[in-house]
């Protein structure tokens, strides 16, 4: 398993990690398999999504924001950022990823993204790579 | 990996893959082992639920439909789907099922289904296989 | 494969089974790969979030009741938990969890839980080992 980091800039914010993620899958060498990347926290998640108009994403974001408010009065977190958890596991934490001549197996329009809902932070993501 | 297509047929539906999966599995002669079913696109998910009632995924779609409705004010992205994109990545696009004495291990009132959230459109499934 | 019986207490509830999981991770004697944790339900899901504060699940709770409430009148689902499959399609049904060292890879304040949305019953989790 290999860890990296995402640096995130702003409070919520979806950073498209493809790139990072294949560089760890072309160091392990495997060129037929499955990646299977997971976020170890509990206020930023991952999904897929599109990878070419950015407003598919600030849409993503913005309803979210509508579907799950940042202020609710039922809310009894200490912490306050019960939103960011709740976004968080309607994302999902982890996803996997086939591997084919190795290079990851997504659609033509999919991204992997780290789903930053409680930023600016340094978050983690970790990759399992399986295969030969 | 092998892949197939799911020919959908409304612009919103769910659509009962679990046969195309389990017959994926039978073709490897894989006893005991893994699928993981992936779909490659940002405007079609993937979940499990009920087999038997239809007005189970019916009642899915219509809440989704109320808590991401297809038109509203701040979205910007250009072709006019953003909906559709948001409930693919509430659903996800990926599902692990284990494979025991060469089917698949699912619950008894589980099925897999393709999401379509923006068809019709000829969608595509991917099945990953591993096991012995 | 292994299975476990999760007897959950209240009509909705979010419990922790990370101790039922690890203690299979160690039965198999498995020292790095990955675990597979799969719910063979469709009105209880899967989901991982923070295990400290109790408030962040009892928040995450209620905010899918409001989000998904059990009565509306567009359900046509006769036995009336429609609700509960939504939720649960919303949380997910399997996650994977690498292993290292003979232990779970957890991020510090995760904990795997078994969402419950129609209790209280007799759940199951499965679990699948790979590794070495």
């Amino acid at each position: 398993m290999e860890r990296f980091e995402v640096r995130t800039k702003g409070h919520t914010e979806f950073r498209d990690i493809t790139a990072e993620v294949q560089a760890v899958v072309a160091r392990t060498g495997v060129k037929s398999g499955a990646a299977c990347i997971f976020v170890p926290h509990t206020t930023a998640g991952l999904t897929i999504n599109e990878n070419a108009d950015p407003d598919v994403t600030r849409d993503i974001i913005a309803t979210l924001d509508r579907m799950v408010p940042w202020q609710q009065s039922h809310y009894q977190h200490s912490e306050g950022n019960s939103a960011a958890h709740i976004k968080a596991s309607l994302m999902g934490f982890t996803t996997t990823v086939c591997i084919e001549d190795g290079s990851l197996a997504l659609g033509t329009w999919q991204a992997i993204y780290l789903c930053e809902f409680d930023g600016p932070r340094t978050r983690q993501a970790w990759v399992r790579v399986d295969g030969k």
